[in-house]
Parts: structure tokens; C-alpha cells; sequence
């Protein structure tokens, strides 16, 4: 396994292996790497003959007041879990070859991003676009792996993929989670105490929408207020927003049919956790 | 030469293409070819073993107000013109395959954008950055070629490329004149009789600036000065704006000294013409 800092050598290396036929597949990360991300990289490694997991802590996806200098990084650690799994090439780069003195190009993905997380994280898709669209052009990916998770996420890359013409086949793998349901996340380390065992409560309402769903609640109203009420009995929970959207524009439904997406975003005290369950009727 | 007309069709040729080892060179256009066009055709040609033009009238570089739906258009011409200087493949998507229905993706180049041009066609770059990243998606040249008439477009491009990690080579040629020295533009066809004696007076006004330079004049405001002064003597021309920039960062200078780019835009009666002149002292 390789770990490359530099976009001339990353590329050089993904040219060499296209002339030899091989496919790449990508999993773009921020690092601090869990059984989400691992399960991604295990995918890539089934599909294809050669695996590149980026690592890069983006500032361009974080709003002023969030978290990109306490974000959680752990290189060794990574690399170590990397190796393990099979990665051929950890590409590492730094934030000033990413973004250079005078770097002045974004790539915007309207309308889907000013829904959910894009209401209360102004330019984080924006930030997001980019980098994949940067790390797409210096590595060249066939395939490129991301989770559930960040469903708002996969969608942006996908819309981002079709708009643009972008030759890279997104493929977007179900939310790994803990044993109590939490679904895993880098930033779950925050989480201490208390904070951990409320944190469970997301996907406890998820699970509690999806039965109330099978009971035959059709009323999105109806299903977000009692996920409201279960979460809002946490005295460390602060809700973002909880939605039932259409999975493809997430805009908000007004009748729960064939397929929905409830969305939710949440603090636990300090915080913000976010989840999704699919559903189809 | 074969006028493709499919996105997916194109792609695949160049795939084929490159599997072979051969370079391609691309010539994005709006159509409506002159000799301005046919230089950075015949510049592909030599420098390629495959030369792609492409002809879209791209809507999206477009403001409401402007001259999309009269901008003048003739694939049989433009296709002659191809074929006998050595086109190998024209590309000439419809609307609807680059625009589809939901479309949401636009590239924003910062910055260089809001200046000159910028200013007096607000989104026109966005929508230039945009088409030229998914051109080059489709067709992944090697070289890209633009002529400097257009030296704002190029330096976009060339932001654009830099920034986003573009797998392409963007080539700028030299401006390709009349004999009175008006540049080569698709939008000349719109002048009439004495409109069209009065637009040399651009290149007229360039070329008297460029002697004031030559004699020693170093302070930016006089010589825009005797620019307007000289355009102003022409009833039909209504000045957009004169300046002498930077010709990397396109910001105005306060002494002319090193490079500096003389760029103006100019309407001539309705006709909105731009010329520019990059002069080393």
C-alpha cells in the first residue's frame, strides 16, 4: 500500500493503471475511519482491481462556526485499517495543494441543496460538490463508494455525476451501525457519557416511524411528531429538522407512498448526528 | 468526418480514441465558423491525431435580454468548412441532451468572473464554465483550443482547469483579424453598411493605444482616455467599458508596466463587440 500527498503523482499512477486495462475504485473519506467507511472500502475492493481510499479533512465543506479543527484525525490508525483491508493507495493530499492561493472554483448543485442539511449548513454541499468533483478529476475512479448515511450527500454526487457528464459510476452502500442502532460516524467520537446512550434515540424513533408506517399512518405530520416526541425526551437532544421526503428531489410529501425517505438531523448536546431510513410501501 | 450527435456515442469514440493511444484536440464553438475558428481547427490538426469540434449554441452563457435566439447558425457551411480542413468528428449535441428537464449544475468560476465582461453579462461565465466542463467530460481531450479574442473565456477556462484538477491542455491562440482589423467574430454577420466601417474603429483605438505606450505613456487613465476619444467620434458606438488590467488576475493597473491586457467592449448600434490587446513593455 502507497500513501500519495501529491495530485501529479496520484494521477500518474491512475493513468498507469488504466493503460494497463485496470479498473479504480474510490472511497473518498475524511478519515478517522470506521466500520462504515470499512465496508465501503471492502466493496470497492470485491469490484475492483485497484482501490484508492482519499483521506482529506475538507474546510471547504465546513461552515465557520463548525468543527473542521477538532475534527478527528488518526493517519496511523487509518493507514493501518487501510492496509488491512486491501487498499492498494491512500491518497493524502494537503490543503494547500488542494486549494491554492487564489483557488476560486465551486461547483454548485442547486435546489437539492438548499434542502435538509443544506438549510442549517449553508455551502457544505457546495463544498462537498467540489472536492469530489477535484478528486474525481485527479484520480479517475470507475466506481466511487459512499454511504447512506449522508443520503443528501450521495444524491448531490449522483445529480453532480449526470449534470456534468462526469464518467464515474456512484454507488452508494446501506448505513453500518453500532449494536444499540447508532449509525456509525467519525464524529460519534464526541460523543462521551450519557450523550452515547442518547444518541441511540435516533435510530429508536426511525425504527418506531418505520412500525408506525407498516401500521398504516399514511400522514407525514402525524409520523414526524412522533418521532419528534421520542427524541424530545432526551434532555441532551436538540432537533434540527425531522422530514419525509421524496429519496430523489427531497422535497417534503404530502402523503406517505411507494417510496419516502425520513430524514433527521440532530444535536446531542453539542453534536449534530444525522440519520435516514428508506421506506417503501 | 462524422457529426455525432449522442453524448453517450461521443464518449464512446473517444474512448476508443484514447484506448488507442491517439490525442484528441477540441475546438469548442458556437458554430457559425470563421477564420478566427478555422485557425484553432487547423492548430488541432496539427497537434493531434484526432481533431473533434464541437457546435453548440449554449443557452446558459446566455443573459435573457441577450441574442440566443437570433445568434446566427449554419451546420451545412460549418461543416464544409470542417471537412476540409480535416475535422474528424463533430460533436453537436441538442439542447435537450445538455439541458435536460431538472438540470441543476453550474460550475462558478470566482472572482475573474465579476470583472469586465462579467460585469455587463452577469452568469455568462457561469454558464461558459458549466458547458466547457461538460464538453470536456464527453469528449476528454487532450488539448482544448480558444482564441484570444475571447481572453477573459480563456482565462476562466484556464482558472477552471487549474482548480479542478481538469485532465486537459488549454491552448489560446492569436486573435484572426479583417483587413481593417476588426477581430474575426460569429456576431460581425449582425453589421450593416457603415456599422460595419465604424466597428474598425476598435482595432483603430487598440492599435493608437498601444503608440502611446510605445512613446512612453505609462499612466492607465490617459490611455483609456484616448481610447473612448477616438471610439466616441463614431455616432453608432456606445462604449461598455475600456480597461487596462492585469492579464492574470484581469484586475485594473495604476502604472502600465511588465504585461498589461487592453480589453473593451463595445456596442455598435445592438452589436456587441469585444477586442482586446495584450501588450509587453
Amino acid at each position: 500500500m502507497r500513501i500519495i500527498r501529491s495530485q501529479t503523482k496520484m494521477s500518474a499512477l491512475s493513468d498507469g493503471l488504466k493503460k494497463k486495462g485496470m479498473s479504480i475504485g474510490l472511497v473518498p473519506t475524511m478519515g478517522y475511519l470506521h466500520e462504515g467507511h470499512l465496508s465501503l472500502i471492502r466493496k470497492a475492493r470485491k469490484e475492483n482491481d485497484s482501490v484508492v481510499v482519499s483521506i482529506f479533512v475538507n474546510p471547504a465543506q465546513f461552515g465557520p462556526k463548525e468543527d473542521l479543527r477538532k475534527y478527528p484525525r488518526d493517519l496511523g490508525r487509518d493507514s493501518d485499517l487501510c492496509r488491512k483491508i486491501g487498499t492498494d493507495i491512500i491518497f493524502y493530499p494537503t490543503i494547500k495543494s488542494m486549494y491554492p492561493d487564489m483557488y476560486v472554483t465551486y461547483v454548485d448543485v442547486e435546489d437539492i441543496t438548499r434542502l435538509l442539511c443544506g438549510k442549517s449548513r449553508p455551502g457544505h454541499f457546495r463544498g462537498v460538490a467540489t472536492v469530489v468533483a477535484k478528486l474525481f478529476n485527479i484520480i479517475r475512479p470507475d466506481t466511487a463508494y459512499f454511504g447512506q448515511k449522508d443520503f443528501q450527500q450521495a444524491q448531490v454526487i449522483k445529480k453532480m455525476v449526470k449534470d456534468l457528464n462526469m464518467n464515474v459510476k456512484v454507488s452508494v452502500l446501506a448505513t453500518v451501525r453500532e449494536k444499540d442502532g447508532l449509525a456509525m460516524s467519525s464524529r460519534n467520537k464526541y460523543l462521551k457519557g450519557v450523550d452515547r446512550q442518547d444518541a441511540s434515540v435516533l435510530y429508536g424513533a426511525l425504527m418506531n416511524a418505520r412500525a408506525l408506517i407498516k401500521e398504516g399512518e399514511r400522514d407525514p405530520g402525524k409520523v414526524i411528531k412522533a418521532i419528534i416526541t421520542l427524541i424530545s425526551k432526551k434532555a441532551s437532544a436538540k432537533i434540527d429538522y425531522v422530514e419525509i421526503v421524496d429519496p430523489e428531489t427531497l422535497q417534503r410529501v404530502e402523503k406517505i407512498r411507494n417510496r419516502v425517505l425520513i430524514a433527521l438531523a440532530v444535536f446531542i448536546n453539542k453534536t449534530r448526528l444525522i440519520d435516514n431510513l428508506l421506506i417503501r410501501i
